[in-house]
């Protein structure tokens, strides 16, 4: 098996349900990818050492997933020198979901975090192999392919409708 | 000179303009207090031991004031078992200070930090004496006294008022 | 049975589905605590009596939880100067749940609520607790173990997805 | 002089610049007033007194402005069975108004606060004239001419705008 | 049957669930009202109509009830003296009640409406009686037994609680 | 002097340094309006009339602007059948724009406002040059151009920067 | 069949549900569509394509709906001089709709969108009807017709209530 | 020179003074990049050319900065698989930064954009940085020394606040 080039944490199984679309749009892609917990707030030592190492084992992105006020991006981005890209989860416990986007998104001067759409992990996941394909021709086509795959399932639609009418 | 119980931090020393009301309602109160800068994301390691040392060096509350992706209150609760009084400083890259409050304030369910108002050093600090005095009846006197000195000023704009006119 | 050391408060009985949760964490947090009913619309009288008295008979935190316009709060701590912890309940008629949190988190210098997380009445809980443990080794000693609780919770799903795979 | 048929109150005379606008225009209304000031938080007993007695000593309205976590016109409300008018200031430490307002408009059921605009004690001193003058003919015919008096000003407007042109 | 002091009014019959309730907390304060649809939007001309010859039938005060860009209250407001109580109504397009609070309440200078909660239809119904008791000792009285009653029911819980437990 | 095809209108001349910008880009897209003051509070009887006789005086589109709780351009709209555009103005009594927005925006179903931007009205003006536009050729020539010359002016900027450098 | 005069997009077939009832409204007119689907995001240059022959092949008016960072009217209305109204869909990720609202809103100068309501496509497609009903009698006097029958649907529930009570 | 790796683009001149801090902080870290100005919707066909031709020409990264309803960087996404960075600008109309910051993060699934906090175009920088720095290690030692450089900063004030002092 590859070596992951993705590393893909959550604060709690809770966020597995949104954030599992990343690992999925990863494979749909071709990248290698890790997947597990890490939470800011209850496994404080174990964040620490898991954003100290993953330049070394060989991550290239880290995508990290939290809710209500989300501090895992933040703090990891803080930790490493890769790219890290926070999705911001409309947790159960979020007002509407503007504090975990606004804990993610409103990183102070010196350490950004690339943030996604709210509950947008398969974007995360994209951008993740865009980073990837901008240094990988192979990844790089697989989604230039993904992107027609896109516009391609618009045009049936569009087909479908001028065919059929939309009523 | 006595121990400080209360220690004042925060992530940059812009927010001091804001965070030194803390410490000058402490010494109103005669509460020995200590004062220094710590960031989250941009000294994560001395953050670390700033929390994990603080109940073992003889402080009793801690008050971390940041601003934006507002991170440092809610990670220091995360590692010490000390009460932490979070101040949302309405930094100059805050959205109208809500990123500073939500991300504070939204505490995932097992570390809680005691949110006070946008740029509320002053009740941090008050509210850090009244969680000494609620242990130590000469500051919660000095409290009784500092509230009757609340109370007194209106009623003196009040006899002013109502002596002279409002006009 | 030990004095009560925490008073634990709401406006009223619709909002103990949500309270109850800082009744539990006391429980289990080995910390003894009262629970009773005071609305600030409704009894005004009755809240005056309740936070006027509190001191005196030994409590040593009070936690207030109110939704919408929620002034309990906020009027309980200008009576006393015990530490109070405000509670914003998102009740029927709240909007989303920004009117609790804006009239508990607000307050006016000089007065101070120590605010949680919407609905965030286990972090109360626990934040009652911590000012207590600041004080009192054995409550210390069991919220160190409540953290390590969390942790393990986190590593034992660690453990399963790594081992298991996360699908 | 006639017996005060409007109480103003405010939380502190820092209030004040907006509050008088409510006393302005009741004079200018022919509406006898009281003005003072009664703060919800510093002296909550003295807030007591005033709800309790408003009645009795002749009031028929109270107008009550205060900004943050703004409790004084509901807590007032929740005393008196007179209508009560509450005023969000857009105080220093208020999120740009909006504590102010949800803090006074968002009341239980059981206690209504008329609520005016942020910052609308001008429109607190007319709504506290209709309700005078509906049971009070004079009162009536003074709010009938200053309605006039505001359409005629837009009129004198038209006719300048009309004949010079607006550039 | 006594001649209607309060009128009713509302957009559509959508808004009848809400609005009812002012409707009954009325006839529970032995106040006499009529209840009516005037739409601004849909009858513009009735709703003049029904603006203009309001005081003449003998009504004290108007309430009105809208959501989304909701225009009725206040177009109500421009036309009678009046005192007049809006009701922002969370409609099916309303944007979490925002929109309906926004718009009536936020009124220029010199034209007020009396807002209550979104959704408050109840506590409208019992302003226009607290407007009526200040005129009236028996409506005065009967405001008196209601607020008694609501205190009473909550000590009725606070009983239940202190002797059963909360559990 | 041809006639107006579009009347531009608001609520107070205190909105005249915005809307005048409609005024200024008609004359530039060569498109006749006219221009005064109509308020939806303080003329309601002006109001209705404007609306009502729009049409047959030869307007093809009403621009709205007003402030607050800005009913202008709706209830212009539920009178006429023309397109009506509406500006919603920043007044000074606004909470940040959110009021004057959701107010003109968030129409019942049935009345429609074509609602611009925050202070909008330069795009107010374009977009009524855009509905004569479409059905007079020489107005879509002149919008064609006005677009262009959009174009070209950041066509000039990149030619600047590229040559100059950007610092 | 004659030809379409106004030209219904949306960004995907799920905005279907909402978009349609501008197509329903525009036929109970009597004005002639077409309805397609474009994407902004998946068929960029498609739309470049749909918008650059919009005018040519005789369309009047365009409506587009989108959701969440909705692009695709403001892009649209870049492209084309035809007037271009948007219609923000609260689409699966949209935060309560306000992205989708703002997205669309807050055009820059230069390039107007006539926004319509959160989900408002029935006003959308009034609005075009309006637009096209400035130029042409025949629509305008459906217009007339259509919203006479608004009013006649509130005086019959007038009716209704005034005679059956609203109980 | 070298091929420039970065394109740093911004829909206007006007958004200088923010997206020039990217191209500061770029240089600092050793990264070449390139600078102009592209409109979405005032040269889409320019924003098209250039989105299309990005990649060929060796970019790796493109940061795209834009105001108000920002759609520069969500389309310059949708037409290239390169890495695109969001930098929401608060431009002069925009409402206090949210419909720059909503329009930008919010893009549906399959499109994303990496967006970074309010005017935070000094993080946009980085952060295409970090991109790079993952694939090359010169740049990588020299975010590690911009990181050790921001540390080092924070510990300089601590050293002067615990020497002389806060005050």
């Amino acid at each position: 098996m590859a070596k992951a080039l993705v590393g893909i944490i959550m604060g709690s199984d809770s966020d597995l349900p949104i954030m599992k679309e990343a690992a999925e749009v990863l494979e749909e892609l071709g990248v290698e990818y890790e997947l597990t917990i890490v939470s800011a707030h209850r496994t404080p030592q174990r964040m620490f050492e898991y954003a100290n190492s993953a330049k070394d084992k060989g991550l290239k992105v880290i995508i990290a997933g939290a809710g209500g006020a989300a501090h895992l991006p933040g703090m990891v981005a803080s930790i490493t020198t890769l790219p890290v890209i926070g999705v911001p989860v409309k947790s159960r416990n979020s007002i509407d979901g503007w504090d975990s986007v606004l804990s993610i998104l409103q990183m102070p001067g010196g350490i950004p975090v690339a943030t996604v759409a709210l509950d947008g992990a398969k974007n995360a996941g994209i951008l993740a192999a865009e980073i990837i394909g901008a240094f990988d021709e192979k990844i790089s086509k697989n989604l230039a392919k993904y992107k027609k795959g896109l516009e391609d399932k618009v045009l049936e639609k569009v087909k479908k409708i001028e065919s059929k009418g939309w009523k």
